[in-house]
């Protein structure tokens, strides 16, 4: 039987790990332009989703009024003397009906975090975003029966955003684990890996979405997958966890 | 065949109106609360609910913030470790899902809309509270095909509130309607009628929800009904109109 390093932690991050954040933005803005059309606003569905997309690159997808800015960025006939309030409302009555309807995890994800949560590690988040959102998601993906309640880390919470790797002390403090026994699993090389490993922590990058890519200087992650399957596998070989 | 009063438009209000409000808020509170207990909150659900109806009182029902007040209000054991942001949130989700589920107009009053709709009478909202909140119900009570878009009216949006006469008659210059040609009908003598009827405005008293009573001084309503069907058989035989 060969040496298995001790690992007394897994953290996870939420975004395109544990559900594909871009597949799911896209239908939500699909769905709340949709809705829009359907309450009186004119203008081809493609050209306006394109105008959502660039108001929310230009405010930041955590920006709370991104269907208010886009119409004030449309002609005036766009609204065609609707009240843009009832306008909006369509919009977001839509966006949450999706929310509601299609925020899950890949279907990997409950199987093996219920696998994991039945040995002796420590499961948590480490999460960059806001408070509230990040709580809404972790609350409707229906993890938290597998996450260590003192284990959950959301960085406008705690007042240190990713990539800082003081954030990832922290959680490993405030759960008594020394980095060198804890994995970080996130989809971003710079943002999750690179300070996670910084701190000797195991990074393993989750590369199911594809949108992240190393960049020169970025140092090689520990392991590289492609889903929650191939994580229980190395968890089980490399560190000797009994799932 | 007797005299009829010609009337132009006819503008409801929201809330005990169109749906009970009443009942509504205190099974989305009730659902909040459920979820908070589910996800680890400690506390009888009674004593939750009642602590919660305090909040509410204090803060007003268009606070943003509710969960985190009831939570700041409880003994730190009651959190027994949880994150409070999870805990806010499996009651803003439950919120949320009961709003998506349960929001839905009386039974009678789509039916008579669509009866309304069908007739030369402008049919409007004349509401109070805040923009995103009321136009959100209009769009879930699922009445915008039954409403003139030009004539939704909401008091934060205009800048006039409830029980000022100036919001009812901004109303009705805004569709170019004589206010003695126009109806409102609403559940709040004070704060509905008494403006209503001092413009000459035809008064209609909901009083279905039954909260609200004539105080010491205040005008008769010139009608005071129980529900839409109510509403439709008053128009037909005093207004003439043909449905």
């Amino acid at each position: 039987m060969s040496a298995t390093r001790s690992l007394k932690a897994v953290f996870f991050d939420i975004d395109d790990t544990l559900f594909s954040t871009t597949v799911f933005a896209e239908k939500a803005r699909r769905a709340a332009i949709e809705a829009m059309i359907a309450h009186g606003l004119k203008g081809s569905r493609e050209d306006l989703i394109r105008e959502l997309n660039e108001v929310v690159a230009e405010f930041t997808s955590n920006y709370e009024h991104h269907l208010d800015k886009l119409l004030l960025r449309l002609p005036p006939e766009a609204l065609d003397g609707h009240n843009p309030a009832i306008l909006v409302a369509a919009g977001i009555v839509a966006y949450h009906e999706t929310k509601f309807r299609e925020l899950r995890v890949y279907d990997d994800v409950h199987e093996v975090l219920r696998q994991l949560g039945r040995t002796p590690l420590i499961l948590g988040i480490i999460s960059h975003g806001w408070t509230v959102k990040q709580a809404e998601k972790i609350v409707r993906l229906k993890i938290t029966e597998f996450i260590d309640k003192r284990a959950i880390f959301i960085s406008d919470q705690i007042g240190i955003s990713k990539p800082n790797p003081k954030l990832y002390r922290k959680a490993c403090e405030a759960l008594g684990v020394d980095p060198r026994e804890a994995m970080y699993v996130g989809d971003n090389p710079k943002n999750d890996l690179e300070p996670a490993k910084a701190l000797g922590m195991v990074s393993v990058w989750m590369r199911r979405s594809g949108r992240h890519h190393l960049e020169p200087g970025m140092s090689q992650p520990d392991y590289q997958i492609k889903n929650f399957h191939e994580l229980r596998d190395l968890l089980v070989r490399d560190f000797g966890v009994k799932v």
